[in-house]
Parts: structure tokens; sequence; C-alpha cells
């Protein structure tokens, strides 16, 4: 690809109300390891993760986004982009860093999801204990629930897609995947990356109006038995299947939806078959008015989507609500 | 990631003895389509490959490599590569194109493969009664053996790997994402790659000394299921299976080598979850003067490799040569 | 086990007033050879079945069930059957045979599904270029489709499940092994077999009353990944799905109905990890007046299932009924 | 099938000299479950096995079999089979019974193999926090490994197969399912079963000629992924894989050998597509001195079996073999 400054989905917080729920389920369902603590936080990363951590968990009175945050591809794309953030009105300011960083500069999107963007990264160090004899693979596969292999995209509900998406292809330099509309005037999802993946952000209308809720963080769990066996341990562990497994349209995700539970949604992502390599790459548009588009776009098999795909996001809009 | 010329492996040509084998393999075992028949040679394309094709199957009195052509970022970026290729004195100068792209740029290893540069593409466009109702996935999927979805990547015997590998990294700009050693005088082979996949080409010493040869192609298969059904059907259909399905340590390939009738080495290549996203990856490199990365490296489980593996390469040295 | 007399489902006849539909789809989709051709009937069988046949086509006016075959443990076992047949007065009489087997006992269930019971079977002897290199594979894998390996079961509509329940137990002799009840007075399904398999009969109350129709035939495709290949393929090639892939909870099924283009439900069945070998099995009741049982007994995980899966059987009840 | 009197491999037990080892393979990379402890053994049963315990463990100088358990389909059945192996020569007397299960009858192989048949067993009742919400599952799917499913089959070696095989045909009423031999004289394998599975117990000639020594036990594992999962642990955790992942012509095993820790080979096995329902069956037989059968009836595709396949049993012959 010619020149991404953003190159990668570095990490993701999620805040949680049932701090101890939330780190058995991906610790134990999902596999991931703890690579620290912090105050009211534990740091996370799935096994074949190379940095320090690809979750952060924070307890907080309620489910919701912490941050998201990008690397770049050096200090100079990183000096590029603040500058552009700058200009933008959305950039906030540097930190000094967290566990497992460096200096990273605050920024929002413009329905006001918190952001970072970072540069310098911390590479995970295994102990002994958890060294893996395969040179490529930063740490032992571990031998709890079915691991997850490493954190895959993010999606983000807006009150508007499209300034939000605008602002990811112009002050970011993301290129536009894939995106589905209504006729000419709405735009109702967009597919966003910055390498071959189809997307690291999927930005998605909130049907309740809402801004700046976060949609779910996407892990990617390998292979469609892997999934599978997933739902099986959902069923078993009373995690809750919101929907799948089944196959969308857009993306070709072989995916599943289940709530952690503190409440924030989670998908299991799979199908890595589909990558962009194209460096003159069209946007697939679907169009919602056509009906194979309407039709396809969202299952292309398996259960329909229920409601609550479209209304709940974190923070949950209203108290009590379930999930 | 910031900034590659070359950005995709655009297709490939191998020559073959038997053209109704090696179609018969391509076609009715892989699940390839024949976009075009043109004197002497056919090309095809895997059901989720975009571009005219990405194999070109040519008659010749033995089996051996056609060329290998890149697709760069852009025309400026292939001006750029087209000087730097120039400039080592391996450039041979352009042609008008083929069918299904246009203008090329030939050039050499410094082992003498074949190869091209080109920019312009032209993407396959499915008749009616081939179209998907998938909107990214170009044309729909064939009901004909076990069908691989898309060209991954080649790989290249060499005489000396070394010179060969620092032409695809200074002059063509590929990143060195693992590297097999012996201490620090031999260089055993190298997987160079210009996006996330581990590799695009691999190299790898030529056990004979020979120059110049080709040790195979390979196709993305999908999931690990689809491999042990082509495993199945190889055995069902008399094609010669080299060695697998087994997992290899470097590039944690999910592998089998078999011949097709031509006698060209295709590897069935899978497991796309280790993609490099790290914009500062350092080289995994594999030092067989030790145990561990002796016996991990080449085979991570899965029978051994065979004797051939590292002599057999086409075109074959001696006549009659058994694959 | 313990003398059974009925020991396999021998084979299906289906009608289909679609026959060259319904072809392509058992041919092409499922892989089904075509063993002969007589009148108005094709004759197929997968390619791990081992006997002349085990689906019989026949063009009709409606789609609609033809007859299902049992075959018995020995000569002596169909004498001993079709005296209780006689004394149930359910029982019709001889015919000679058809091609692929021996003299036949037809009879009706109390709901008047036409079955057949047989000993003398003819074997399938596969030609030279169908012959498999595997001797415990009775013909060689083919290369079409996503081929099933062999025919699994029947599940059959019934006005009332319990007299036709009780019919299979007492004058054939299955056991049962699986039961859907709501309360203590009414059953809704029941599972009967006379091997380790679950059930090679299912029955369901037929929620429009009716008499004597037929649910769906079942074959057995493999593994998962197979499967979701072949729910691919039916959204690509215009087969309609109307359930799955999903879970039940009852047999543990991994299933998909889909409508084959004559409109009989056929379905793609697989998870054999659940084999009843214990002499002194249990059979398993799921009661829905219990929470646990209704919400887990039909979709352990997957989408749920649709209203027709309670109304649609063959032949449809009125003209025009959409499938 | 018409009148088996044994019908099921009811448990085995084997012994080990590093308990602690052998534990910790069977629970937390099979995923078994302890029913009880009892002097210095462990019962254990993986998720899907109804029975009080199918595997037991029971520390010992070296490593070998204790016995192996068959439960017959009736009180009846036990006694009819217990007065043809006091006529056999070969009975032993009964004992009370163990953990988990009422009388049984004591018998050795004509090789010396010690084993029991018995009728009455214990089932397993999961307590509450172990219960499954599916109830068709004994015990809740665990969240440690690859959890396999249930025991499969057991595999004897033998320093003369035929009067073995007798045996198990002639006095305990199994079929021969499949068999290996040299042309007339030797027979070098066989496969027979008392259900549609290939078989419960394999005999294979000793090539060390030793007598009455255990080859393997197996547990089902599920799905072919199950097994790649289980080959990749097995790499990271130590467990010294003899063979395979591989598929056998001879019974279609989906195969893969380990040694655990206190060295009995343990088979994952899989593919339950071949079960034999046929009730005049005809026995598969694989005779080496024909290239297709020899080449065919081992491997049909993987690697090769290593020499130690064929001379390694338990106990090991000489001291200090390494496993």
């Amino acid at each position: 690809m010619e020149g991404f400054d953003v190159v990668q989905l570095a990490h993701a917080e999620i805040l949680t109300p049932n701090p101890e729920g939330t780190l058995w389920f991906f610790t134990e369902l999902l596999g991931l390891e703890v690579s620290a603590r912090d105050g009211n936080s534990v740091y996370l990363r799935a096994y074949e993760d190379w940095y320090h951590h690809t979750l952060k968990i924070t307890e907080a009175k309620e489910a919701g986004l912490g941050h998201i945050a990008w690397r770049t591809a050096s200090p100079e794309a990183l000096k590029r982009r603040v500058e552009a953030l700058e200009a933008s009105g959305l950039g906030k300011g540097w930190i000094e860093g967290d566990l497992g960083h460096g200096p990273a500069y605050q920024f929002v999107t413009p329905d006001g999801h918190r952001m970072e963007l970072l540069f310098e990264v911390e590479y995970y160090e295994a102990p002994p204990e958890k060294r893996s004899k395969l040179k490529n693979r930063p740490s032992r596969r571990p031998l709890r629930g079915v691991p997850v292999r490493r954190l895959d995209h993010v999606n983000c509900l807006c009150s508007e897609v499209t300034p939000n998406r605008r602002f990811f292809e112009e002050v970011l330099g993301f290129k536009l995947r894939e995106q589905k509309v209504r006729g000419e005037g709405e735009e109702l999802g967009a597919w966003l990356s910055v390498s071959p993946l189809v997307h690291e952000i999927g930005l998605m209308r909130d049907a309740t109006g809402s801004k700046g809720r976060f949609h779910h963080i996407a892990f990617w769990y390998g292979y469609p038995q892997h999934l599978m066996d997933l739902a099986d341990l959902c069923m078993e562990y009373d995690v809750r299947i919101e929907a799948g497994p089944g196959k969308h349209g857009t993306t070709q995700a072989y995916f599943m939806y289940v709530f952690e539970p503190g409440g924030t949604r989670v998908e299991l992502f799979g199908d890595t078959g589909y990558l962009i390599f194209d460096p003159t790459w069209k946007t697939v548009v679907w169009d919602v008015t056509n009906v194979n588009d309407l039709e396809k776009s969202t299952i292309w098999f398996g259960g329909q989507l229920p409601e609550t795909f479209y209304t709940y996001g974190t923070p949950p809009i209203a108290k009590g609500v379930a999930f």
C-alpha cells in the first residue's frame, strides 16, 4: 500500500461494572493472558498479540468505551496526523503514556468517541513458562477455553455515519472498503481500513440517534470450528449470544456477537480469506433500496439479526437495559 | 504500512509439457476458472481473484517458470521501481502488455528468474451466469473440486539466497519477515513481503546448486478442512502429494505440496492468522545450529519433508526426473 | 445391541414435479451418483453408500414421499417383522422387488406413510473409473459440489405422534432415544433408532393436523466446514435455506434445512459424536413446559426455526405453497 | 444388528510410573474430568461419557495395561459369555466390582491381556456446577484443553494375531470388520467390533514377538480441527507426537498418536463417517503383497509411521526405552 500514516489498531479500553465477570470471560473463555494490573484496570492480550496489551479493562459504573488506540507507521507519521487532528479541531492533546506504550495524542471522533494515536510501544516478553517454541508466536498457546489469536477491529455507533466516516478518511487517511447506503441520501454503515483487512473500524448508524456510543470490539478466533466451539461454550456457561454464528455479506465475516458479563458487545470474528491487496480498490457499495443488497448485505447465511443489534450500544441509554 | 512501491503479486506463468493434465488439475481439482485462451496459453483465476487472471499456463517442452508479475501502487511507483531496476543492471525493458494488463517492465532476479512489474490491470467481469450475489466476491463460487480462493505467493530456488534476498529488499522494497540461517555464514531461506502477509515470495537455497529454478506457486485454500479434503482427492485422483498436510514453523503455514500433472510443484497454503501489522517488525531468524530452531522451523507438526523438497525444482535438472 | 430385527434405513423414494431441478440438486450440489434410470425414476447413492441406491427420485405431479425402505438383519428377522405387521393390520403385502433389491413387504404407518421391509440387497459395483483406492469406500469421492457421504435418516410428520411412535417401537422394534412432550398430555416429537445413531426416523406433530405427510430426508455431510460450504453454495445457486446452519438440542444435530427444487425438505445433518452404545439407555425427555427444555431442545445455538418448519410438509396442503 | 452379547467398551485401566504427568495429560490437555480417587488410582471420564468412568489410572512401576472392561447387553448375555469364557479355559473368575460398576468376570486373551465383562454400571451424576443444559450430555463441556468427547477403542499387540482374533469372534461374538494380511499365511492386523463402529478393539502383530502388550487407548476428539489444535498444543507443551495427524486407509481414522507422560501410547481418533450398518458386511481385507493395499492401508495421507509404531508397546520390553 502507498503510504498509510496510521497503520494498526493497537488496543482498546472498555469499561465494566462487573470486572470479575468481564475478566472471567476474556481469560477463561477467550483465553486471553493478563499482562499487568494497575489500579482499577487489567491489561490483557491474545496469545498471538505482540504488544504489551491489546485490551484494557477498567472498572466503572457502567459499560462503555474507554478509548481506542491506533499506532502510526513512524514518529514522522504520528507528527503529520497530530497536525491534521489539531487542524480538525478534534485534537485533545498529549498524554505521557500508559503501561505498555509511550506518549499518545488524544482526540475524539466527530461523534465523541475517545481515541489515541501513538507510535512507541512496548513488546510483550513472555516469561520462560509462557514462551512458545514457535519463534513467530509471542507466547505459548494457552490451555483455557477456545483461545482467540489476536485483536481484530472495533465498531462504533454514530448519530450520523457520514461526518465520522469522512473524518477517518480525510484526517486519519483510512480507506473506505465497503459501505451501506439507502439510496443517495442516507449512509447506514462504513467499513474502513489501513491494511488489507476489510476493516479495522466499522461505523454504524445508531438507531436510537445517540451520540458517541460503542458497538463492539472484535477478536479473531481462527477457524470456523472455533466459532462453533465458542457457541457451544457460551450456551454452557450462560454467556448470552445476541446473534450468530452466521455470515455477513458485508466484510464476509463469519461472526458471532455475544455480551461479555459487563455488558460490552464482543464479536468473535473470522474469515480472512477476503483481503484487499488492490491499491485502486473501488468501495463496495450495498444499497438497501436494491432487493439483492438488502437481503444479502447483513446476513449471507444464518439467522437474522435482532433489533438490539441496531439499538444496543455502550453505554446503554437507559439504566437497567438487559443485555 | 509506510510506502511500498510494489504492493501485490499480480500473477504467475508456468510452463507445462502436459497442458491438458495441468488444466484438469487447476480447473477440476482446485476449481479455477478459465478467463481466456490465446495460442499455447490458458489464463485462469481463482473465484475470489479480482483481476483478469492470476495464473497463465503455457505449453512448453518441459516444466518451468514462465514469469512472475508484480503490481505497483501507482504509475509513479512503477516509474520509481523501473529506475531502480535499470540502475541494478537487471532490467530488460518494456513490453506492451498481455491479455489482462497494460505495459509491463521485464527484469530478472540475480539468479535469473524472469519477472515483470506493471500497474495497469484489467478487472475480471463475470458473465451473468457466473456472477455472485455477494458484491465483494468477483465471481460465484464454483461447484468443482475444492475451490481455492486466491493466488497467495511464489517460491524461487536460488543458487545463493543472499544476493537475491537483498535484491528484493533494496531494489524492490520488500521487507524480510523471516529468515533461516546456519550460524552466521549461510542463508538457507528468506520470506519477504510487501503487505501483512508473511510472504509474497520465498527464496530457498537450491541444494543442487542450480541457478534460477522455480520451487512452487501457492494458492490459498481457505480452512484446514479444505486441505484435508484436497489430500483425500489427490489420493483418489492420482495427484502425487510430496509432503503434508502439515504445519511449518516458518510462516506458520498449514501446507501441502503436490505436483500438478505438468511437473510444477504447487503449494496449497493456509492459515492467515499470522499477519504482520507491526511497522517496526523485527525479522524472525531461525538458526539451524540451534536445536529448537532446527527441529521446529521446517515442521511444527506433521511428517518430515522428503529430500526432493530441496532438490526438485522446475525446470528439472535431468530429463526423466520423476515427480 | 441385543436383537434388532430391523437394522438399517435402506433407501427412500421422493416424488418431484421438477425432476431436472431435483436431479441437479442431488448430483451437482450434494455430489450423489446416478446408479440407474428406469421410466420416470432415477436411482442415486452417496459415494460412501454401499447398496445400489439410497435415494430414488420419481417424477410426479407434486412433491411427496414415495416410500421408505428398511433392511432387516436376516431373512428370519424379515419373516418375524412381516408377521407382526400382518397382525397389526397395517401390512399391505409383498412386491417382487425393484432395481437394487429383492422381495419387499409393503406396509403403512398408522398415519399412512408408505414403507417397505426387505432383506436382499444388491451392492453397488463401481466401474473402473469410479473405483476408490480405499477398499472401505465403495466408490471414489466425486469432484462435484460438497459431496455428502451417506443417507442418514428420515422424518415424518404425523397427525398424532403417539400411535406412530408406538407402532415403530412395538411392531418394528425401534427404541425411543429422545422425546419432546408438553407436560403429560401431549407428545410433540419422537426420535427412534435401531443402532447407536440417535435416530433413523424422527416423528413430529404436523401443526396443520394433516395425516401422513413427509417432513424431510437427511444426508450426512461429514464435518461442520462442509455444512458452511453448503450454506455458501445454496446462497450462490438459489437453493432456499429454511433454517440453519445451527445446532439442535435434541439429537445434537448440527443442521441445515433446505428445499430441493422439487419441494422436498432436505436436512444436511452432522455430528455423530453423540452415539448411543448403552443397552439400557433411558429416553431423554424434553418437556417444553420447563423453560430450559423449551429454550434448549429445538435450538441449542443459531437462528430460531421459522413457522414453516412446523407447517410445511410434502405433499404441500394447498397448491401453490411457496417453498 | 442381530444379537451381540458384548455391546460396548466400558472402560480401560492403564498403569503409569508418572501419575502426576499422566493426570495432567488427561485432564488439562484432553479435558477429562476426575470422578473419584481411590488408593493409587484416579477414575476419569470424558464429558460425554455416561458412566462413572471410562479411564482408570493406577500408579505402578512401569507403564502397562491394567485391564479392559466390556459391557454386555443384559445379565443373560453376561451369563452366556461367562459360560463361553469358562469353556475356553481363559476365564479367571468373578470379582465383586470396583468403583462405578458391579460384579465383573475376569479373563485373559490368548496372549494374556487382562479383561473383564460386566453388566451393572453406575451412571455419572454431575454436581450442579458441572451439569449441562443439554439433556443428552451428561456433563458440561469443560474449559480445559481440547476436550475429547468419549472413549472410543483399544488396541492390543499380539504375539500372533490369529488366535486372539478368533477368540474375540468365537468366544465373545465380535465381528471382523477389516483385516490386514500378507498373502494367505500371515495375519498382521484385525479390527473387530460389536457395533457400527469399525472397531472397539484392534489387534496388531507385535514386531518384537512379545506377548500380551498394549498398543494404545483411543479417545474420540470430535472434528479434524480439534486434532490440529491438539497437535499444536502437544508441540507447545512437550507431549511427544509419534505419528500424525494423518489418515489411515484401514478404518479411515483421521489419527494422531502421542505418548502420555507415563509412557502409554494414546490415539486421538476421529472420523465416524464410516460406520457399518450392513448386517451382512464382508470383511475388508488388505493384502500387503498387493501394491495398492500396501501403500494405502496404513497411510492414506500424511507422514509415514515410524518403526516404533510396530515395536513399542506397554510394558516396554527394555528398561529405559525412550518414548
